[in-house]
């Protein structure tokens, strides 16, 4: 009997957890959601593939993942999110279960991810309730002009001056969406989409547009660094635990039908 | 030298902490927050007073608090935030320090406190994010039935079915809010303003209009049972976690001046 494709929804609070990929000896989200599926639907292994291979400490709300089950299994697909409810630490979710639409695959099929970033400018003011995922920051910042900067980063470029280099990988990214908003408790979110990030990349970005928020950097510097093509030292990386994973998204039934034909030739961007 | 009364606007996340109030062998707030004040004031003893005496695992955003600190001291109050945010634990913030005006009593001249209780009642999809403060509840709720039912306690009444009762206390207090509302993540958050709460009044009715967003009790069960002042056992405390103190509203300098003067005689609800 073939197997059956699921597409699970994920959130997760990143605290606790040494990022979403396997590592031995190392509690990851990976891991906990592959050992709950195992034991949930009675299965050796339950290999999963993931939109965004966050970072330790790096939190979800709108993480995708898939999974390939054996048909028998995928008969009882209903009531699989209640069941895993039981099997999961109180840090994960699994938000939804369905069957995977023919050609989908979390990490190729997605067209686009959506992360936060959260900071709140006056540090002693950080809401206790949210401390985990805000980052307290000790001088105030100009979000104007962290705006104006980030408007000069988006659209397609090479991020290696904002990526961890991997030997031969590309670097070459859209950036759709890079902005920054302030919200009724005074916090400053960060929305950034592109269609895909390389490692380190919204880190790296928040970093140069921090600097531009407190003066240190002029407004058109961060575009001057992405142009260099090479990574600045004064680019802090900033701590994971402000960044969310929110949202992923991906192209309707069809055109993911499509798309799979077609990747049976080229790979997409990672 | 006379003493000067600071106010303090406080927030905790409530999950570690035995509640407000002082108890021997406890970790509570009141001996968190007394014992970074001595430090940092350094004073032997540093008594506060709150507007909302918050039960174990409750949270606050808005708590109010005051406390008589020697003149010599209160002239170092610029800056104190800034100290106090190195003496505190991270579940505890203070988020504002300031002279109090003459008159006030964080208790006593309080005009209303507003809380929130938060449920998710589809309970495998809590944000792991929200969990500390959102309860998951296993039934799907009617909101708008919930709401026909808050409507009818709102205004003066006697709450006795609603309160732990104390010997010779009243239980009469005025609900001026009491609303339900979906927030786009699907959550169910309740509104709750009034001049004042008794013992697990907030709780108490938060269970009333479960039952009815259930369908266990009919939308004008919860008034009936006020009716009664009588508790019912039908009738849960809902959970600690769910509940938040937002806010505490106080009249202005003027009102609260002339509030002190009459409180010299008579003693407001607590």
């Amino acid at each position: 009997m073939s197997d059956v494709r699921l597409r699970l929804d994920v959130a997760y609070d990143g605290t606790d957890f040494s990022g979403w990929a396997l590592q031995p000896g190392r509690r990851t989200v990976q891991d906990e959601l592959e050992s709950a599926l195992c034991r949930v639907l009675r299965l050796s292994e339950a290999p999963t593939t993931c939109a965004g291979r966050t970072d330790a400490g790096v939190h979800a709300r709108g993480q995708v993942c898939h999974v390939d089950v054996p048909a028998s299994v995928a008969e009882s697909v209903h009531g699989l999110v209640v069941r895993l409810a039981g099997a999961l630490p109180p840090d994960l979710r699994v938000r939804r279960v369905e069957r995977a639409p023919a050609g989908f695959d979390a990490r190729f099929a997605a067209s686009w991810r959506r992360y936060a970033y959260r900071i709140c400018d006056e540090p002693h003011r950080v809401d206790p309730l949210r401390r985990r995922e805000v980052l307290a920051w000790r001088r105030p910042l100009d979000a104007e002009a962290m705006n104006a900067a980030a408007a000069l980063l988006t659209g397609e470029h090479d991020f290696a001056a904002y990526c961890r280099r991997r030997e031969g990988a590309s670097t070459v990214r859209t950036l759709r969406e890079l902005a920054w908003q302030r919200r009724p408790d005074g916090t400053l979110e960060g929305r950034v989409v592109a269609d895909a990030f390389c490692h380190h990349m919204v880190r790296a970005l928040v970093g140069a547009l921090l600097a531009v928020g407190e003066g240190r950097f002029d407004v058109d510097e961060p575009r001057r660094i992405l142009e260099t093509g090479v990574r600045d030292s004064r680019v802090l990386v900033v701590p994971p635990h402000g960044l969310t994973l929110e949202e992923v998204g991906y192209p309707d039934a069809a055109e993911l039908a499509a798309q799979a034909a077609r990747s049976r030739t080229v790979r997409g961007p990672v």
